[in-house]
């Protein structure tokens, strides 16, 4: 029933390289299904100003999609000369998400940027983007361990992000591209390795939802979620 | 244990002034507790080039607050030469959540614009746009079916918005500003008059939320949200 | 033979409410007939770069419009990405006209910003802000001097304005946007209490004007002038 | 007692030479004592969009200044991504003011743009413009007149402007910089060839300024205009 | 001598995959040596304004680097709001050098957006951006040729580039970035693959360059653009 | 057969007029046959960020074209709100060219500005720009050398740059408008009076050129050159 012919509760593949840029201190490219996306974590000592001297660390992230990582082309914002409404709601959400497993204190005063670039986009760019760029960012955390630059691992746990739906009436794990232009209602579930929930985006288009539907879209979120976090730690390995 | 010594599940007093000003075709100013926002709805017969022709209408929304709607001066965004990261979210929520709420073949191609402005913040801005900007909308549509403009009516249900979070470690209703900066988790809930979702946003803000608590939010989330109805309808009777 | 029915010489009436927000430092909501501005006084201890350290104080202001504050919906400046000519030409003029009423010596090195938001136009915008702005600047400084910031009152007089125009080839006081609109001379005059001139700037839009009916159009000045200070006088008594 | 060594009543050396570029349908170099302006008209038969199809022609006009127009080197206004308010406020005072002298409708379904660029600058600036823009205009319609696309002289009067000001307690006319910067009141005048009242700008720098006084400055202006005009006569004929 | 071990002559290990995006018409991986591009071409039926129906086609290209590509983050050019000088520069000399080897009467009324994005830099990114780019589009050209909607083959050669310099007063082939940044002499080569040349751009860095230097550098262009097209070849066979 | 009827290695008239506007330090009009650039060389004690405190000067340009130096109006880029990448492209060249020829270390820390505005376009203007700018430069060095604010001569050698082309298959020497859009091959050749090469730009339109033709194109630009040094020294006798 899936155009994918996937079962109701079955992620895409997900493959995870890391180390793939000399440069970054951490770095992977994930492939959720056709959604691929390259993630980097740089670490900088200067602070953003409102945190000077605060004795705390800052985690941000920054996203954007390659002009033709779309079935058509898109205009490319730095020419367009400003970052969508779109883009920055997502670049807010992956900040947001990856500063709720950080101890900002243990991590000290310096900055660490993860950089989510979509090279080719297949639906849930914004949950891969969370998967992945935890990953840039423990694995940039785990250099400054190693140096010595961190004593106490500031990462208080994984954070990993799915998307549910409900697509021809069905509630449904992991939607791609073509499930995410038809489903009718929309959610995205950001969580931690042991199942607390950091954040959760749903959102009706066309029929509204009930409070039971919204609970079987998190129980298919929570095995999504459990499935990821596997992938991540075998990727830090 | 509230700082307003409002009880756990208690709104803030609502009140609502319709018609308040000459021009536009539908408008209100909407008091949520001490946060206050003129909603004005505007009914232009163009649409956006995507839906020319399409026999579809549209409903957008526009979102600001004046510089100093806060405790301090924030700077005017049309010096700044851009919206911000945060008032594009915000009134993209508000176009989204009034749009679940529309029949856009009933509507015809016209486009409404519902733009909230904010004279006075103090926690909940994006939910009182939202209340108070269906209620703008509703106007603009009795006006346009009075003068047989429109045949059936295009709303098909309320729309209203809540924020409920865990404050002190205890779930809230209708969060205010100095609950809102200290609360743990924060969420907003848009829903219709039947109680159907819309949209629901979550965020832990420290620690994680569980299901449990999340359910209890929602519990709230609709208390409150049918007070808000109550009002709606009170405006435009 | 004036569309609202008024003689000659006669304004609009004018009301004022102050204190209508519990954020800024000095505030109020002025109608002059259907035109409705909000005005608020934020102070800043920082200057601008160029009077650091100097002494002296400065006052500045902005002005806008709400989208729909006209007929017809206006492009929001903000979502435009920049204030039109028009807008920086009238803050501007605001700035400089409540600037001649103080002593920046005495008001010392602190920054007052006068926000002046048009939520109904109906001509007039300008002047309404000016009229309307001192009155939130007097609020502030009489704030700062009952705290003790300030010792001698920074405020030498009252500053007021108003627009005389010549319509249907007869001067008169306080143009609508009806008059407006027609007016063949259009005249801005912004005064003290004391009568002083701080700025006149005539146009002519159609026809040129002689010196004579330029003579005319300031006495119409004068006297309405005197009459905003009245008002102003009771707003802050 | 002027820096000058100039009568109260005495313009500075005006000095125009035509057909400085090969490209523009008319242009001129205006010097205004040490205050020098390239202008230039360039007809195009595009329209703005609002008045496509309406049988009137536009004159708009754009001024900027050389980044070392002045004593200190000014930030380019192109790198700097914007036109300053003041730029805004002085292009929008040219093209008012020349358009003042315009019949439209004898020009026909064409615009003309005048661009004023400041090579030097020693005060009076937008003066300068104006009376230099007119010749340039005027040149580009005698082009049009002569090669017969229009009929009848659309140019209804001269258009001229000079500044005048309180200097030292004494109203002097045609300010340089050295007076502007240390004058009490600055005027602008605009007027036509006949003597009609285009535009009137006076500002009061520091202490206020009363009707008799202005009534001086406008007889100084009457006096300056005429020698502008009789300045413009010769550069024409 | 050479930081990386490599003779006077000897190019960095080129290494080409294609076809990596599901989405474009045409696309290629490049590494050169550490410096890996990624190019896509997109084929549009719409054209420029200035080219419609001129019977024309157009290519074009656009340039960017994730902001990790490099040793330090370089600011996302989105977020900064605009293309930095050197960025449309280098896509102004990439479109320019790929449109010498395309005949537009045969490409027919169609655009061809070529877009280079920078994953990791070792300097040379312009270069393997041009040599990438003409893979890209050589694959879009193909498939519209397969499709039947070309019939001629519109280019008419190969296209490549590669830099020289001189490094330690020894002019040397295809710089490296540890290379780059201390030579004496920087030039890029475009060529075809009939060796005729497209753009030179030599510059000094410090000291000047003689014309023996020149000729020298240009033997090794020479040189290295042939290997270059043999591993073009290689890719699209 | 050259359209301006001159021979193939034949210049166009060169003027310099000097010390033509009284602010800036060093100043020059020059005139390259009708192509005519005013430069400025602005010094300042304020150095870029990066070189605070190097011991180093800066020499920077800034290039502009006046909208209507052209045959038909441009838009002017302050209003456009950006300057093209054209206009960055040329004034990097005119920086780096000037910069070739100083001494960095001898300048000391100040840096000086050259601003080159075109105020008419017949081809070459980046060449007249970087030759005109030299001697606004030297004169600005002569200043602050008589002054005795610097010790050494900071300039090693005169800049100067021309423009050669292949025009109706002939090699010719300084292309002027009517040439340089005909043109098959356009190069722009900068370099010392000594005949090193600072900067070399050759670009194919159209037809790829060989090493042959490149050749006799850099014997036409020593030959331009050389006279163009000429006009130099006599410049600032």
């Amino acid at each position: 029933m899936r155009p994918s012919g996937r079962k109701i509760d079955e992620m895409r593949a997900i493959s995870v390289e890391t180390g793939i840029t000399k440069h970054a201190e951490g770095s992977c490219f994930i492939k959720c299904g056709d959604t691929h996306v390259l993630c980097t974590a740089s670490v900088e000592d200067r602070l953003p100003p409102w945190l000077r001297n605060s004795g705390l660390g800052w985690v941000t992230a920054e996203y954007g999609m390659l002009p033709r990582a779309t079935g058509s082309r898109n205009r490319r914002e730095a020419a367009a000369g400003k970052q969508s409404g779109r883009t920055q709601e997502i670049q807010r959400l992956i900040g947001r998400s990856l500063r709720a497993g950080v101890d900002r204190v243990a991590l000290g005063e310096r900055q660490i940027t993860v950089d989510c670039d979509v090279i080719q986009a297949d639906g849930g760019t914004r949950c891969a983007s969370i998967t992945g760029g935890w990953i840039a960012l423990r694995l940039a955390v785990d250099a400054l361990m190693k140096a010595g630059d961190i004593k106490e691992n500031p990462l208080t746990d994984h954070v990993a992000a799915v998307s549910c739906g409900i697509y021809g009436g069905q509630p449904v794990l992991d939607l791609d591209y073509a499930e995410d232009s038809e489903a009718g209602t929309d959610a995205n579930f950001v969580m931690t390795g042991a199942g607390g929930m950091i954040e959760i985006q749903g959102s009706a288009e066309g029929a509204t939802f009930s409070r039971a539907e919204f609970d079987q879209l998190m129980d298919l979120a929570e095995k999504g979620v459990a499935e990821l976090v596997a992938a991540q730690k075998a990727a830090i390995a």
